[in-house]
């Protein structure tokens, strides 16, 4: 086989084989296919595009391109659940002790990433003495015993992936279908689950702008989870503003302690329990549904019981057990001024009066890096305390020098950057709008 | 500037400043844009074209990414001549002397390059004691003194160039009208001359394959030329079958030499005679057409004049000229039979009878290659004495087991697979077909 033909062919337009693909994948991974074949074949992958198959062929092979997890010391279906990101997007934190409480186990592996934020580990990591630097045996361990373990990722997961995004990166190969939804899903593969529940971001803040796009790439990572013999179902959420009020690290884990305690920002606690409600119904624990006779009646009890484990405080009192077991201080969970503040927080004030109209959220995002909450490179310290209060959503009427969020900095400077970044995200609109949808669509 | 938006605007069909080009190039060729980029260039390229503007500018950057000949010290117009390459492609050999006698100056500078034979110089240096490594000085004193010259590049031309088609060849980027012209062009435009005469061949033994395609590259060669403000004419001639009888080094010298002679194989001497009064034409002597009034009169007698140099033995002379100025024999253009040969003369007799109706052109260089005339790769040694000589053209009848060719072989085994492809090569049909019309066309 030659990578010349391989290229050749997808060029043309041609099906790729199964064994071409492998052959790629492993020969880019090894280093014997240069950098430069490979960035040409992505182009030409941009051009023609993948179908299933290949796509699926392709995720495959990336995701055995490395270590793959093995959850099978835990007892129980393994269900996970991934966003494709977006501004203010702290679901984890809630989703993740809510199944647990459920009784889905919840092994969670995550990198550091870069992003407006740190990840979900930088976030829990703003809780004194939280460790993500646990061994695998603890990791384990902790699930067996109290049903969840949220760790920093050690092993050589996807190296393939990592290769490819950071070429496409750099050579304007980032959008495409297939191979965004083979990087995903290539890492979901690899993490061991046996279900997926995949959160879609839709918006002007997410990688995905409208909602047919969001579709499609809900389809094909579906698509793939499936055909891997892993239940996949995706939900498409609204990213036209940030998800709840908070931007940051420990502001994020604060607010994710609201929805627990059942006083969460409204749209963030209904996606939250759309969520967690999907993984329920993917986790295959019968006991939940015996008096359920359609796929209708299952989904209003999931929901339900969803928010039950939450009203009862066992979702909460999870995360509380999380955080004991990874050494950090459990009282944080219930005593949220405990969390270390930054050194000013600071009112920004909108200079205009309307409802509000429209929010660039992306700028939003910006706003919260410049604070120093988020990384640009792989290298940054993320500033666990700095962030971005909103007092207002998109639809509330907002009176001149009315206070729009609170800015939590450390540096004077950097926060009337973030002010003005943020003043100018905003659009106001005399008559009220109607509110963005927050559930745009849902795959199975 | 940045090199992604570069990609991404090619990518998506837009058209490229001049500035983004230079960038782009200039980068390439320090080597502060990397292989990855420029080979997701090359591909979004190969999908989306470069228009006009685009290819002549290309071009030039490429011609400016190193040295640029000052042929300033030459008198007179300098007409350049290429060919895109076929196999048993000699013009060379004769248009250079033939168009240097009617005093045009001749520099030509010439890669060995890859190839079922050697280029140029190598064919030279099958004449005892021809030197190619002239330094520049002696090359122009050369010209100025007897109006030709032929040595091996020295100078670091077009290195853009050589990078840019190093990596084509190995990421499925190498069919594209414009990077194929700019990549023959910029060589040309650093050359030095003043006017150019292109041969693009056609047919099954060359690049292009069909005449429409041939006509759109020397379409785009032909812009590029005139763009930069030199004459650029094109000639489309056909390379169904060998052009001419004698594939190899010095077979090809002795070939031409029957053509200076008046006594050359009959197409091979139309071409030659063709391009040279092309070059004439081309060349602004206008002593020559004094008394024409119409192109087609100019025509007529630039071929009147070229077939006049050659019955006048005065092209032949010129060839012995150089010869004896560059270190050569000059009794091997007089006597041929002091060219060395090789240690077998084998006759390749045919399988079957009938008019010869179809050559796989390919092949019978791929017999040359596999005989030892060529190089495979850069570091390859050819052997100047091996190589064939067809005895018979498309529409010759052939006998059962009558002879095809001989083989000029120094190793019999080789010479084994050289006869089966050669055989392999050729079809014969009961009826006398057409002749390949051998001038397809002319782009000016």
């Amino acid at each position: 086989m030659h990578i010349v033909d391989i290229i050749t062919k997808k060029r043309n337009g041609e099906k790729l084989s199964k064994e071409e693909i492998k052959y790629l994948v492993k020969g880019y991974t090894d280093g014997t296919v240069p950098d430069y074949q490979m960035s040409a074949f992505l182009m030409a992958v941009w051009f023609r595009g993948m179908d299933k198959e290949e796509t699926v062929c392709l995720t495959k092979e990336m995701a055995q391109s490395g270590d793959m997890m093995d959850l099978s010391r835990i007892h129980g279906i393994k269900v996970d659940k991934h966003s494709t990101g977006g501004v203010g997007d702290k679901t984890t934190l809630v989703v993740a002790p809510v199944v647990s409480a459920l009784g889905i186990p919840v092994a969670k592996m995550s990198g550091r990433g870069l992003g407006h934020t740190g990840g979900t580990i930088d976030k829990l990591e703003s809780i004194e003495g939280f460790r993500t630097d646990i061994p695998e045996e603890q990791f384990i361990n902790n699930i067996n015993k109290i049903n969840i373990a949220i760790a920093g990722q050690t092993k050589n997961i996807c190296p393939a992936d990592k290769k490819i995004y950071a070429l496409r990166d750099v050579t304007a190969t980032v959008d495409n279908y297939s191979l965004i939804a083979s990087s995903i899903m290539s890492k979901k593969l690899a993490s061991g689950a046996d279900a997926i529940v995949l959160d879609v971001k839709c918006g002007n803040g997410a990688f995905m702008h409208d909602t047919d796009s969001a579709l499609k790439l809900a389809k094909t990572m579906t698509k793939i989870g499936n055909s891997a013999g892993k239940r996949t179902v995706a939900l498409i959420t609204d990213m036209n503003e940030p998800l709840g009020r908070m931007v940051g690290n420990s502001l994020e884990v604060i607010e994710a302690i609201e929805v627990l305690n059942g006083n969460g920002e409204e749209r963030l606690t209904e996606v939250c329990i759309m969520l967690a409600a999907n993984m329920l119904l993917v986790s295959d624990r019968e006991e939940y549904f015996e008096d359920c006779h359609s796929d209708e009646e299952r989904r209003t009890k999931a929901t339900e019981t969803v928010k039950s484990v939450i009203k009862s405080g066992a979702a909460l009192k999870k995360l509380a057990e999380l955080t004991k077991a990874q050494g950090g201080n459990p009282e944080y969970i219930y005593n949220t001024s405990l969390f270390k503040t930054a050194a000013y927080k600071i009112p920004v004030k909108y200079n205009n009066s309307g409802y509000l109209s429209y929010c660039d959220t992306e700028k939003v995002g910006k706003a919260s890096l410049i604070l120093g909450a988020g990384r640009e490179k792989k290298e940054d310290k993320i500033n666990h305390y700095v962030g971005i209060e909103l007092l207002k959503k998109l639809g509330d009427y907002i009176g001149k020098d009315e206070i729009l969020a609170y800015l939590y900095a450390d540096d004077k400077e950097k926060a009337e950057e973030a002010e003005s970044m943020i003043l100018s995200a905003y659009e106001v609109s005399p008559e009220k709008p109607e509110k963005n949808k927050l559930i745009k669509g849902f795959v199975c």
